[in-house]
């Protein structure tokens, strides 16, 4: 109990120099504070073991445009890395695991408080590319996210899901094709990605966020199987609220699927 | 192939009977026609063979809340099922399958030109209770859609995923105590339900619809493990429109966790 506290604080100490955005938060600081840096340490992806199966990296399943797009961004961190000078457009790989704790600092205690089989939700499935498969960068300024999405063959709809290209009659002339049909991601998996990467960047941007409305235009649907980019930039800052609109495109950019705002509010403490 | 045709069009004649919105509609009634009856077939659960597994059905996961509001609106679709008078509030419950085409008739050889692994969104783990257990009712005067939700370990949303109850000093001295920490169900989770709810509320109101906007409020988290009722009712139609809203509340109705409005347009023939 001491060992994994002694760590805990210890963790505190680097998160603390992390930049804080200025907001009306809970008046007693030195409470918000210890909340931050334990929040902040659970939920940030650098407080993870190394020893935790990293899923952002690339795997048999991915596709040649995610592979490509991946190495796009990953060769502007890498630059960073060499200790070149720090320039705008420098990229940041988030790391994402599949639960919170285990891997988390201090886990071999918090583990069993925990019901052990709990997994995040937009990596539930082992079996690499079978559902979402994906990875986001961050800008070094902060202000910009950006997430490389293959939609795997698990996140059908329900509606919508078969979409004749044709009239029906050439449907009927021309079944056999399959290029006739075309199955489509879930609206609700659309979503779960766009919260995704706007909650990462919010994240990035302050601490102790709570996702208040997320409001999402469906353009043009998505087809599984397919790449996307997913890329979300801050609108602006007001009192406790953070806006950030997101945008789905093709990976060239040249078809808009889907575009959506995420309201942030930085949560005062939840005292019950 | 004959043969599948011959069942493809027997399909149609039943469900030409469904009622159609006086919506603006692509001008060629016949395509159009078709167009709908084929959609209605492969979509709609009543298509699907006997032989599919329905998991809409009661299993050894469901909680005692899930099982109670089960049985409550179930009993009301057994009261019509005996032959008595048409009620208002008399419901109807939705089969729900974790594939279209399989099981649809004349999936023997329709299956053979999709993807065999391809499973719907809210299905894709077998698992029962791990992730999305839940059962849609729809009133038999088709205004009102309600769904009983179970969210499984498997839907653990990224932040915001550990709260604590108190304030952290209070946590470092009852850190032990499994009560202080809460883990919550993913916000696109939640999404995904709203889009499944409010989609099968939309295509028995009318057909070919396409989802074009959710707005959605995150009033209050939804701890995971726990049963929520979703309730989705009509704002209005107008034009091509269907604008539903639906709210996401405790069993009881006494929290309100999320409430979301969903614009689905009437689509045209989506030529290519």
């Amino acid at each position: 109990m001491a060992r994994t506290l002694c760590r805990i604080f210890k963790g505190c100490q680097s998160i603390c120099s992390l930049p804080l955005m200025k907001t009306r938060l809970h008046p007693s600081a030195s409470v918000l504070l210890r909340t931050v840096c334990v929040r902040r340490m659970l939920t940030l992806p650098f407080r993870f073991s190394p020893k935790a199966q990293d899923f952002s990296l690339p795997n048999s399943s991915w596709g040649a445009e995610m592979r490509q797009l991946y190495e796009h961004y990953n060769s502007q961190c890498e630059e960073e890395m060499k200790g070149e000078e720090k320039q705008d457009w420098a990229w940041k790989r988030v790391p994402s695991y599949n639960r919170t704790l285990k891997h988390a600092t201090g886990g071999v205690y918090l583990s069993k408080i925990y019901q052990s089989k709990a997994r995040f939700f937009t990596r539930n499935i082992k079996e690499p590319g079978a559902a979402f498969e994906y990875v986001l960068f961050v800008s070094k300024d902060e202000q910009k996210c950006v997430c490389i999405f293959q939609a795997g063959h698990l996140l059908e709809g329900p509606q919508g899901s078969l979409i004749l290209k044709n009239h029906a009659t050439a449907f009927f002339r021309r079944v056999q094709e399959e290029k006739y049909w075309i199955r489509y991601v879930h609206g609700g998996a659309i979503a779960t990605m766009i919260d995704t990467v706007t909650v990462t960047h919010a994240s990035v941007l302050t601490l102790l966020i709570m996702t208040a409305n997320l409001n999402i235009n469906y353009r043009r649907p998505i087809p599984l199987g397919s790449t996307v980019l997913i890329d979300s930039s801050l609108n602006k800052t007001e009192g406790r609220k953070v806006l950030i609109s997101c945008k789905v495109t093709s990976t060239d950019g040249s078809k808009l699927h889907t575009e959506a705002t995420a309201l942030f509010v930085v949560s005062r403490l939840l005292g019950g």
